[in-house]
C-alpha cells in the first residue's frame, strides 16, 4: 500500500486536494484491498474549521461528503483525519439504500447495490461504522461486503419477515395444524428474522474477510456499528466499542452497548476456564488490580475468576504471576495485551506478539442487536441517531454529544456537512 | 422419611396440632437429612384463614410463625401446605441474625449462630428460601448450611469490608505504593467483597450438599433466594426462579431475575456446543418453536442456535429430530426435558429418565446479586421487600402482590402473621 500517497492525501500539513471531481488514486499492485476512503467521500475536501484552526493551532482536519452529495434520510457524515497512531485512517464507513428480493424472481446477483434496483421488494436503508485495527484491510472488505451479506440473509428469510407471524415452515406450509400457536407461544415475530439476519450476516461477513486476508496476506480487524431502517423499524447492530444513540429534545437513548475485554470478562475468563490450552501457560485466566510479582507471593491478594461479579482474596502462587488475560482498566483494558476490543470481524491471523497465541478464539464476530419501533415512537422532526466510533466517546458523553448535536440542529437542516457521524433524522 | 407422620401434621383434612409448645417429632432412623419445616415454624399452627374456607372448599392451609414469635426486622412468614404434586412441602426457609467475627478474636465455631454471639464484630440480618425439587433433602440441607458457609465467606475478607477501600492485600501490607490507586481504578468497593463472599457461599454449600447426598444416598436439589441486610446495605442473592422486589409507596423494583433454561438459553446451549458429548447424542442442542417430526424433514424451519438472540430458518435433517436440549416455554420450559430451573444447589446425582446423561453440568450455583443502598433510598416506615417462590410468581404480578401488601399495611404493623413471605420493614 501507498503510504506516501496516503500522507500526501490526508495528513495534515500535506496539500490537500481542492474541492472537486475525484484524482486518480494510484493503486498498489499486488493487494486485493486498496486503502480507500468511504466511497461518499469522493470529491469531499477536509480542513480543520476556522473556529478550530484559532483556537487550537493542532486541530485535525474534518471530513465530510460533498456539498450537493446528500446521505439517504438526511444523514450527515464526518470523519476527523487520524492522530497518527497508525499508517492509514483505518476507519471506513458505508452507506446505501437496502434492496431486498425475493428470490422465485430470480434475478442475477445486482452488482450495483448501492443503486436502486428495479425488481426491489422490501427497501430499507443501511449505515455502518468500522473501526480498524491492525491495518485497514478488515475495515476496508467490512464496508465492502457487510451490506451484501445482510441482503443476501434477509432475502433468504424475507417470506417469514413479511408474514404477520413468521410461519414455522419457511415454505408457509403446515405440518402440524397448531405450528402457528407453537411460534405465537414462543413469541416469535418478523423482527427476530431480521435480528437473526444481522447476527447471520456478521458471522458470513467475518468468514468472507478471514479467506480474503488469508489469500492475500493481509491482516487487520474492525468493529462494526450498523443502523438498518427496514419496516418501520432501526435495527442497530454492534459487535465492539462503537456507540449509537437516539437524541430526542427530550431523551437521549444509548441504541447499543459496548463489546469490550472489560464489559465480556466473564465470557472471555469463562472460555480460557474450559480451553486452558488457548493460553499456552503464558497468562493468567484470574483478574488483579494489578499485575502480580514476586514480592505479592504468599499474600492474600484481591481477584476475580470467571464465576465471580464480586471479588475476593486469593493466596498468590507462582502461576498467578503470569500475564493476566484481560489488564487494564477502562480505555487501557486490553486482551492478551494486545486488543482493546472483544467483538468484531476479522483478526484471523492475530497473535500475541512474539507467541503463538491467537486472540481470534475469544472474539464474537455477533453483533447484539437492538431494535426501535420507530413508529411508536411518534418521531419528532429533530430526532436523530448518533453513531460514532470510541474516539467520539472517549472525549464525550452521550449527554454532551445530545448537547451538541441540538444546539446545531435549527440552523442546519438543509446542511450536510454538519459534523456529527451517521446522523439520521426524520 | 416418615410420610404418614407429614401427612398427618401437614396434609389437608388429617388432624391439625392445636397451638402450644411444639412436640417431639419421629426421627427417620438411617436419614441424616430428616424432613422438617423452618425452625421458626415451631409452635405454629395452620388452617385455613375463615374467608378463604367460606369462598373455596379447596382453600389449603397456610402456615405462619407463632404467635409472639417475631421474626428479626419486622419480617413476616406464611408457607401455603403443598399442592400434592409432591410427597413433601419441599419448600424451605431459614432467616436469623448475622454475626460476623474477626478471625484473631479465635473463638471456637458458634454452633448456635442463630442466636447473638458475644464475640461480633459486624451483624447483619439474614432471609432465605429454598424451593426443592426431586425431595426436600437440598433444601433443607440448603436451609442448615448456607448461613453458615456465608458467615465463614464474609468472615476471611471481613478485614477487607470494613476498610473506607478493600486493601489490594488482606493483610493492609502494601507491596506497591500505588496499590490503593489500583483497586480505586478498578473501582473496587466494600460490597463487591461481599458479593464474593455471596458467590462463593452459594458455591461452598452446593458442594456440601453434592457430599451429604452422596453419603446419604438421598437426592434432589433446590433453588436459592437470600437476603442480607449488611452495613446499611440489602444483599439479594439469587440462583433459580424466585423472586424479591421491593414495595414503596409509589414503586415496585425488582430485586432479582430469574434463572430457567428459557432465561438462560443462550448458556445452556454454548456450553452442548463446547461440550457435545454432555448430550450423549439423545438431544439437539438447537431451539425449534416445537419438537420436529419425520414430516419436517427436508423442510426450512425456524430454529436458534447458541450465538443467537433473533430466530432464523435452516432445512431440516435427521439429527434435528431428536429430542430438544431446553424444551417448551413459560411455565413448561425443561432442561433435557427434566428440570424447570437452571441454576441452583443440589442435583449432584440428577440424571435424564432412563439414561445417565447429567443435568449437574448444565446447573450453575452461583447466584447473581443485587446490591440495595437502603441508606441512599431515604427509607419509609412502609418499604417492604417480598421474598416468594415461583408459586406466588406464576399467578400475581409484581403489581398485584405489591397492591395485596400495601393493603395490608395499615392495620397490619403490629401483626406477625401478615400472610406475605419474607416481608421486612424499616
Amino acid at each position: 500500500m501507498s503510504a506516501d500517497w496516503f500522507r500526501r492525501r490526508f495528513l495534515p500539513g500535506g496539500p490537500l486536494p481542492a474541492p472537486g471531481p475525484p484524482r486518480p488514486r494510484p493503486r498498489p499492485r499486488c493487494s486485493p484491498v486498496p486503502y480507500r476512503r468511504p466511497r461518499f467521500l469522493r470529491g469531499s475536501s477536509s480542513s480543520p474549521s476556522a473556529a478550530d484552526a484559532s483556537r487550537r493551532p493542532d486541530a485535525r482536519p474534518v471530513r465530510s461528503p460533498a456539498r450537493g452529495r446528500a446521505l439517504p434520510w438526511n444523514a450527515g457524515y464526518a470523519e476527523i483525519i487520524n492522530a497518527e497512531k497508525s499508517e492509514f485512517n483505518e476507519d471506513q464507513a458505508a452507506c446505501g439504500k437496502l434492496c431486498i428480493r425475493r428470490y422465485e424472481f430470480g434475478v442475477e446477483e445486482d452488482q450495483e447495490w448501492l443503486t436502486l434496483c428495479p425488481e426491489e421488494f422490501l427497501t430499507g436503508h443501511y449505515w455502518a461504522l468500522f473501526d480498524g485495527h491492525g491495518g485497514p484491510a478488515a475495515a476496508i472488505l467490512a464496508a465492502n461486503t457487510l451490506h451484501s451479506c445482510l441482503r443476501r440473509q434477509l432475502e433468504a428469510v424475507v417470506e417469514g419477515m413479511v408474514a404477520t407471524q413468521p410461519p414455522m415452515h419457511l415454505s408457509g406450509h403446515c405440518v402440524c395444524p397448531s405450528d402457528p400457536q407453537f411460534v405465537e407461544e414462543k413469541g416469535i415475530r418478523a423482527e427476530d428474522l431480521v435480528i437473526g439476519a444481522l447476527e447471520s450476516a456478521f458471522q458470513e461477513c467475518d468468514e468472507v474477510i478471514g479467506r480474503e486476508l488469508e489469500a492475500s496476506g493481509q491482516a487487520g480487524g474492525c468493529t462494526a456499528l450498523v443502523a438498518m431502517s427496514l419496516q418501520g423499524k432501526l435495527y442497530v447492530a454492534n459487535a465492539g466499542d462503537s456507540r449509537a444513540i437516539l437524541v430526542r429534545r427530550n431523551e437521549v437513548r444509548p441504541l447499543s452497548s459496548e463489546f469490550t475485554p472489560e464489559t465480556e470478562r466473564q465470557r472471555i475468563q469463562q472460555l480460557a476456564f474450559v480451553y486452558p490450552e488457548l493460553l499456552a501457560g503464558e497468562f493468567t485466566r484470574l483478574e488483579f488490580p494489578r499485575r502480580l510479582k514476586g514480592d505479592d507471593l504468599g499474600q492474600k491478594v484481591l481477584f476475580r475468576d470467571h464465576h465471580m461479579s464480586g471479588w475476593s482474596y486469593k493466596c498468590v502462587e507462582k502461576s498467578d504471576l503470569k500475564y493476566p488475560l484481560i489488564h487494564g482498566q477502562g480505555r487501557q483494558a486490553r486482551l492478551l495485551g494486545t486488543l482493546a476490543v472483544s467483538r468484531g470481524l476479522g483478526d484471523h491471523q492475530l497473535r500475541v506478539l512474539d507467541t503463538n497465541i491467537q486472540l481470534k478464539p475469544f472474539l464474537l464476530s455477533v453483533p447484539q442487536v437492538t431494535v426501535l419501533d420507530v413508529d411508536q415512537l411518534e418521531p419528532q422532526e429533530d430526532d436523530l441517531v448518533v453513531m460514532a466510533t470510541d474516539g467520539l466517546w472517549d472525549v464525550l458523553s452521550n449527554e454532551q454529544v445530545a448537547r451538541l448535536v441540538r444546539s446545531f440542529l435549527p440552523g442546519n437542516q438543509e446542511d450536510p456537512h454538519s459534523q456529527h457521524q451517521g446522523r439520521s433524522s426524520h
